[in-house]
């Protein structure tokens, strides 16, 4: 019995490549010449026995993460029978897109507890597609703030506020990108033994966040973007990563400064977007990877 | 200049493998016995020029099958810039979860149609989740059903209530399995001087339907189950076809039975569901084969 996570998919919203997108990092892949894995949309599992699993995040890709991943897959039926998921939990740390379209997916009568903050219950609940999830099989559990649940057997979870803002789809006319509060959150898995953080949105780093982080054993972290500007660099948006939510690596207000002295032992950077360099090797991946960061990749498993 | 098919997905809801399903068809591929193709869910798409292309469903497996198909992948960015689709538009034939969810994968601001009857919008309104399709470049379009419209360039449309039933998601505690109206529908495809019936879901062929079809050189039609109780049978589910909304292939009132004398040049089976036996080479297969049907897999493509 040990803490395993795994990336089921590295990738931000639209993964890499993205169907639209014909900037540099994408069209690699359409062009044929791929130097790099492609990566899927945003997803962690995580297990303490290796037979129950929660997902963090239900990416639209979650089928083919399946498909790839024999830790998801159904079992035995001999011992597990004709419908089997070792899936027991789905986990939402916020409302976009690339985290709960997956849960169209995970239809067809099958059990699971899905737990999200009150606010994302609403968010689900003004949607009548995700009556899908018939509520004779799914158990909606809405989770305070602040409070250590138990997520899956042998694994607790806590639910802590992080800078972010609402879903695009729900953006009004103005938006206020760093509300703290039950819109956004990063998670604190523990087997009782070891702890883990994982926060694949978040806009900025204030200090009662960077208190919570120091001495961490491992963090997997929103790495959305390289700079804030990249997407308008690049041609293919008109958005600044802070206007999306998201800090950015690199730069003195970025996320590798930010995480200098906390003393962290692993630092893992996942929901990447397709724009940002570090897919590449090349002098960002090399920056990060120097300041002792990882670049997360479909299929990636850590144990602790 | 000619009219093109293309099976993006030949699967039903679930594809094959489903992600929680030991049924046979679907557990050999997660024992890694592979006597098949895989197959992904329900989706058409349909050119004339072969450079603009028409989705008919929007499928959960949408950017998977983006992958996997180069007719639908952005073009040379020095001619069509940074981003790109040669998707200009999405027909959506009822307002089911494998038809309706990869919606939510064709988000990031790329203009298109996104075409269905009046029901249909009004499904999509009541879910805000589908405001991802931003209204400044997705343009919704509610088509009435017996009149023609030109959908894409050099491709004309129309639309035909077949017996259906609603969503599952928005079923009551009695269901009428088989209403006739802007619920389903199927649709004739036309370049002028060819045209093809795509009809993915359909509950029953009444003798308007058959009269319709009468003379046809290509159909597409609903191959959901081989026998009305195969998942009952099989042990995977409670529902028979009917209930599903499903007209099955074999049997006195099947739709193999229902085509025999309706003088159709080529008859593919689409939406084939994972219980069905006609995945694998086998008595079922060669029956329908025999009445001249063919069975669709991902990637096929037809030119008339």
């Amino acid at each position: 019995m040990s803490l395993r996570v795994l990336v089921a998919g590295a990738a931000a919203g639209g993964g890499l490549p993205q169907w639209n997108c014909n900037g540099s990092n994408s069209a690699a892949f359409w062009r044929g010449s791929q130097p790099f894995q492609a990566a899927t949309q945003s997803c962690l599992a995580v297990s303490s026995n290796g037979s129950d699993w929660a997902l963090l995040n239900a990416s639209p890709d979650i089928r083919q993460q399946i498909m790839a991943l024999p830790q998801l897959q159904p079992r035995d039926p001999s011992r597990y029978g004709l419908r089997d998921t070792p899936i027991r939990a789905v986990l939402l740390t916020n409302g976009d897109i690339d985290h709960v379209a997956g849960l169209l997916t995970l239809r067809e009568k099958q059990a699971f507890d899905l737990v999200t903050t009150p606010v994302i219950a609403d968010v689900l609940a003004q949607n009548p597609i995700f009556d899908a999830l018939d509520p004779q099989f799914v158990t909606r559990r809405t989770i305070a703030l602040d409070q250590p649940f138990a997520l899956i057997d042998g694994v607790t979870a806590e639910l802590f506020a992080v800078p972010g803002k609402v879903p695009l789809y729900l953006e009004g006319d103005t938006v206020d990108t760093e509300v703290v509060g039950e819109q956004t959150v990063g998670v604190e898995l523990s087997d009782g033994a070891s702890s883990v953080f994982y926060i694949p949105g978040c806009a900025a780093i204030p200090d009662t966040l960077a208190q919570r982080l120091t001495g961490a054993k491992l963090v997997l972290f929103d790495g959305t973007l390289w700079t804030d500007d990249e997407m308008i660099q690049q041609g293919v948006g008109q958005k600044t990563g802070k206007r999306m939510g998201h800090i950015s690596m690199s730069g003195a207000d970025g996320s590798i400064a930010a995480f200098e002295n906390l003393s962290v032992t692993r630092k893992v950077f996942v929901h990447i977007n397709n724009t940002n360099p570090v897919w590449r090797n090349g002098p960002e991946r090399a920056e990060a990877e120097a300041a002792g960061w990882e670049i997360a990749y479909d299929g990636m498993e850590i144990r602790l």
